[in-house]
């Protein structure tokens, strides 16, 4: 086997020089380098911005959308949508582990994993799609992928069905970060109650407990009804984020004027920055869970209104990510049930 | 005299119930409303990015340059460049306060000012432009412009000139962060060692302390030669911060591998977000103080390594950053004597 390097750097054809992420095409010839590990996949989990993008572009025709994503993956090595610049993470089984790893990772061939990393810096290549799921983002595929050294992985746990692991994994970051910033006491807005959302609100009631105050914000009446009656907020507000002095007096009314310790933002549609930081009170946190925001939007916002607030960078990792999120459904039967019945 | 809203709302025209940083136009009428403050304006100060994006569009001619200016002006309302989104910041007297401010702020008519919020967010009104300095992306006019009750400015300091304090003040924010940020013992790296990097380098040094390690990287051999000479900082690298494994072994290089606890982004470039990334130690922090920030990068790209660092949104404005930051220029004599020469 070929010596390969830690970060992928042997796969970048274009442009050079460049890491596997921010590079235009990488090589994704299935066989593997001796630190790399070969995995067999069966689905793809796009993300919500790239498949919506996506969705639009095929104004909805699923043929359509298997071509434009098969498209992708060809041209680019790599499924990482050119437009929106996110990815997904796939599952699938370990066909084989380079010589170099063996014996130092906790993984045997045949293992049922995901993939951690984005599909934006994976190596795939599909022979063929064989379906795809519109309701769950999922594509089901015949193909191999290549994990680099550097790449992370979660087992998928035995006590949960596979399809509601993967669905969970993708949005893990965010749930996880809520588990770190989130202390006892505070008042934590979650804007966008999607599939991150729900998990971050579970995490905020949890870490902020009984002496601080959860609420929700979503746009659309069933989702906050759905929110309320899952128990996930103290509050729950129908509002438009890209509204912002309408979220201002919402938040603003519901805690007295104290506003939020802790803001997230999970809404996948452009121009809700300034919600954000207006629903955050001086010296808060906010984190931008969204591949929608803009820096600038955020950064020139935050500065218009002479507000310190502390905006940082939603990752989608962090440390136990995977561990923290797949817990949420142990914890809590209403949201398995209604994320069992989404994603089964 | 008409009531006017806190942030300015009344002074938007498109689109409607925004605020007046996103919106496209706002209305520049320089008569006041009751909670504003009119400015006799002397000096724009324009933000690099801004200004180099202006540039290049005019091919370096100063009066196309100055053409695009106010075409910006009388479009927007404003000064909001629509290409990099940024504005920058201008000086002027105080021409009439609001009724509804009077008594209520430290302010007299004719006093001199720097606006501390951007451009992006400031109605403007020029008359002429009388004079323009590509070296300073300075632009001299008459005209009037118009403060918010949210608004947020400097008197300017009688112990400094006008210009340089001007031209500080419009990185003000950078410095500031830093020295919240940095602590003692902390290594630091400033990428990019403009204004903004050099003032960086100054409260790192001085936060980071003698237990601390202070370095800069710049991509060019004469501004590294520079900052050496000011002795800036304690170990200067000269690197190109679009080549991120170019940095990665640099920094691991000088810092036995520990890599930075604390990292400054001020390069005004693309794809720098992973050298910064990378330059960063696990549960890092880093500051992005540079409107060519893509948010998405820098999201993805800690994801695509599987990397945990705290990446804060660079705001302009924290509290006291205008103090903060002149007095660099009277604690250090060797970077007051060259910004002199450059902002006189």
């Amino acid at each position: 086997m070929q010596k390969g390097n830690k970060y992928g750097l042997h796969r970048v054809i274009e442009p050079p020089g460049t890491l596997p992420q921010p590079a235009w095409k990488v090589d994704n010839t299935p066989v593997i380098y001796d630190n790399e590990i070969l995995i067999d996949v069966n689905v793809l989990n796009i993300t919500a911005s790239a498949f919506t993008r996506i969705e639009k572009e095929a104004g909805k025709d699923e043929e359509k959308i298997k071509q434009i994503i098969l498209d992708i993956i060809s041209e680019r090595g790599k499924f990482n949508d050119p437009v929106t610049g996110s990815g997904g993470i796939l599952i699938g089984e370990v066909a084989q582990i380079g010589s170099a790893l063996q014996g130092k990772i906790d993984l045997a061939v045949g293992e049922a994993i995901a993939t951690l990393v984005s599909l934006s810096v994976t190596p795939l290549y599909v022979e063929e799609i064989t379906g795809i799921d519109v309701s769950k983002d999922q594509v089901y595929v015949k193909g191999k992928a290549i994990l680099f050294e550097s790449g992370i992985y979660a087992k998928l746990p035995h006590d949960l069905p596979e399809a509601l692991s993967v669905a969970m994994l993708d949005v893990a970051g965010a749930p996880a970060w809520m588990a770190k910033i989130a202390k006892a006491g505070d008042i934590v807005v979650v804007i966008g109650t999607g599939k991150a959302g729900m998990l971050c609100l579970h995490e905020a009631k949890k870490r902020a407990g009984i002496t601080g105050k959860v609420i929700a914000i979503d746009y659309l009446k069933e989702q906050c009804d759905l929110v309320a009656s899952l128990g996930l907020a103290d509050i729950v507000i129908q509002g438009n984020a890209t509204k912002p002095l309408e979220i201002l007096e919402k938040v603003s009314s519901v805690t007295n004027g104290r506003m939020a310790d802790v803001t997230f933002n999970t809404v996948d549609v452009e121009n809700t920055e300034m919600a954000t930081i207006l629903s955050t009170k001086e010296h808060g946190t906010i984190y931008f869970f969204s591949m929608s925001i803009s820096f600038t939007k955020a950064a020139l916002g935050a500065e218009s209104i002479g507000k310190v607030v502390n905006m940082l960078v939603g990752t989608g990792y962090t440390e136990g990510h995977a561990d923290i999120t797949l817990q949420i459904l142990r914890e809590n039967p209403s949201l398995y049930n209604y994320f069992t019945k989404l994603y089964q």
